[in-house]
């Protein structure tokens, strides 16, 4: 018989560290990237010297609730999921603030607790799987691909920010220079499939950067994600025109009823990650058909366990499985990666922000996880595989205090150039 | 830090040993329990020396189906469930038998590879609860209750088998024998929930007896299950005759579109364990409107975790969830208690058919399962916390050999003494 390790794990200590990385003047339908991108890096430390790490937003208002909740959590064994998001939910009881969302008003209505939950369980994962000596997709099921596919995320873009030089990658505002910003990430990274952030410019535009992609590139699977800026009407003209062109069509408009309106009239999957983005929205949706392809994300579902219950729930009512991104760091790969190994229905290749972060602008030691035909390997350490570089951390700790952003505001900045800009949707 | 136990747990020996423990003549609307109820205990042993247990059907065409799975398994890690069932969807790629599902026709439709996977699953927790010294509970979330309430099953039956002395519990057949049977099971077990297996006779005898029951326990929740007996007009006049008297209505006819026919004409929810017995029918219930309880059992849902997402889509789904239960020994006790502690929203009391066990019928060294105030304690050492008797197994195998029943027929043995009976729905 081998040693039984008996010992109880208990969270001993949390430590939450605000962090900025330098972002490019990505655009989309709200507003456009500030010079920095805001996360937060959790540590939990238990009484047997483990420790675990999770990566999430870094808005004030989020971290205030991130704060709450690290308050009730000493004491608790990290393999006691149900116990750890009761005491987050009493944590956060009376808290009715919408603030601090970290994605710009985009996302809305996830649930404030599975937000406030998600780095936290990530981080109890982390230190189970390292007092098993198992990687997390190991506590999820078991990886059943050894590397997960990613995919090029194209943005319409400016040169650089305002003021400063152009930046590396320069300005794309047309087809052309879309499929030069693609041409570049493809053959940087190896991707597999390609998705246009949309909804900046006019819809024909956008169509026109589509088909000029669909040309480029004739084996790769496309997407275009408008964020809701289009009308039903919209949805459907643009749906038509795209039809055989793109294999799924993100959020083309606001709402569970706009989308099944656009979904009875085209032919390609409408996938979501705006008007499903909670347990509580997956009902009405399944009542109305108005998604075939929910992008999860486990920052905002919960964690890694119970997105993974996300992806059975699609498996059960019939719904495709893809992988939404914003702005991360490197914990946050290693979680999608462990997560995105483990379901064995998330067939698409999943969103990353991962190629616009400058590769210095990390808070991990370089090296566990890198991209190859556009893959990431599932790391097969223990836990995520990743540790935490505390050099690093000082210096984008540092950089956060510097930039002054505590709220990710696209709106704000953009109107600061723009005032009159206006991203009340529909646009078009 | 600790040790980290970086052993791999592959297994390395499966076996499965069919036994028979001695069973009353209870009656149902297919049939009557033969005098040997028949099951299947499952032994992993991995190659780095651990050893866990499942308990499922005794029935011959599930034994083979489980040797054939079994010989499919040597060399997967115990951690890798999603392997798992993948080499045993593979292993029963061929198979199209219907037999052997152990249920005597009443539960049908359930999904073959969830069905056989069930034991080994479970096995798998117990070696995994053993490899970190945890219980299975804390392998799902942790447990949100340190006890696990059952319900008192009561059942129509004979005196005793026929040319068999009467039974210990005597004849059943009225509303004062029930309710004196009630009275015994309540009074040493104590149960605070009912629960009456009608189907049996007349509808408006069972409606007496439940009224009975309410009159001599008048704090007690009631229900009535008559497995799919009645037709959509019966089942809607025993149910309004029964509002306000029963928690929920389990199963009063059958098939998704009639339990919806029903539901919309009664006031109290329709419980199932017959409509919704796999993933795949979920979403075709959901969308009717069909039932408002789902009786989850992890014999047939996929084993624990699944069971677990069974009851993530029940609360997903604005749905109850509570607990059925087939005649058992102790390991399915033990399994059955660790995935109830850790569903926060099984807020039901699970049925069992325990108490019409002989006590000296088991497999497992006694004294790790007692009941109390109708509840289990959640056993609280490694893995599942019970352990195999061997001498008990061999025992019960014994009796499995002699007793020459190998697959459960309900129907068959009530018409050994009344030929003509005839089980077809709807009887009322
Ligand atoms: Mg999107
Ligand atoms: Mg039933």
């Amino acid at each position: 018989m081998p040693t039984e390790s008996t010992e109880s794990h208990r969270i001993a200590d949390v430590r939450i560290t605000p962090v900025a990385f330098r972002d490019p003047p990505l655009l989309n339908t709200v507003g456009v990237h500030e010079p920095y991108a805001l996360r937060a890096i959790v540590e939990i430390v238990t009484d047997s010297g483990l420790s675990g790490l999770g990566e999430t937003y870094g808005d004030a208002g989020h971290l205030a609730r991130l704060r709450a909740a690290a308050a009730q959590l000493t004491g608790v064994d990290v393999w006691h999921g149900n116990e750890i998001e009761r005491r987050i939910h009493t944590a956060l009881a009376t808290d009715t603030s919408k603030a601090g969302h970290g994605m710009s008003g985009m996302v809305t209505g996830s649930s404030t607790v599975h937000r406030v939950l998600s780095p936290f369980e990530v981080a109890c994962l982390d230190i189970r799987g390292k007092a098993v000596g198992r990687p997390v997709s190991d506590l999820l099921g078991g990886a059943v691909r050894d590397r997960v596919d990613y995919s090029a995320y194209l943005f319409y873009k400016w040169a650089g920010h305002p003021g400063a030089e152009p930046d590396d990658w320069g300005p794309a505002l047309d087809p052309a220079q879309l499929v030069a910003q693609a041409r570049r990430i493809v053959d940087d990274y190896g991707f597999s499939a390609i998705k246009l952030k949309g909804g900046v410019v006019a819809p024909e535009e956008e169509v026109a950067a589509i088909l000029a992609l669909r040309e480029e590139f004739p084996g790769h699977p496309l997407r275009i994600d408008p964020n809701g800026a289009w009308s039903v009407e919209t949805s459907i003209r643009v749906g038509k025109e795209l039809d055989g062109v793109i294999e799924y069509l993100e959020d083309p408009t606001s709402g569970i009823d706009g989308m099944a309106a656009v979904a009875r009239e085209v032919a390609m999957p409408l996938a979501t990650n705006m008007c499903v983005v909670a347990f509580d929205h997956l009902k009405p949706a399944v009542k109305a058909d108005a998604v075939q392809v929910v992008l999860s994300d486990h920052h905002f579902w919960g964690g890694l366990d119970r997105s993974r219950t996300l992806g059975n729930i699609c498996d059960t009512f019939g719904l495709g499985l893809s992988m939404h991104s914003n702005s991360h760091l490197g914990i946050s790969l290693a979680a999608m990666t462990h997560l995105a190994a483990a379901t064995p229905n998330l067939t698409y290749a999943c969103d990353t922000h991962w190629p616009w972060k400058d590769a210095d602008d990390d808070v991990i030691v370089p090296g566990a996880l890198t991209f190859e035909g556009g893959a990431v390997a599932v790391p097969t350490g223990p836990g995520l595989g990743v540790e935490l570089d505390r050099d690093a951390l000082a210096r984008l700790h540092e950089q956060y205090l510097a930039c002054g952003i505590t709220e990710r505001d696209d709106t704000g900045y953009l109107r600061r150039f723009e005032p009159d800009f206006d991203p009340t949707a529909p646009r078009w």
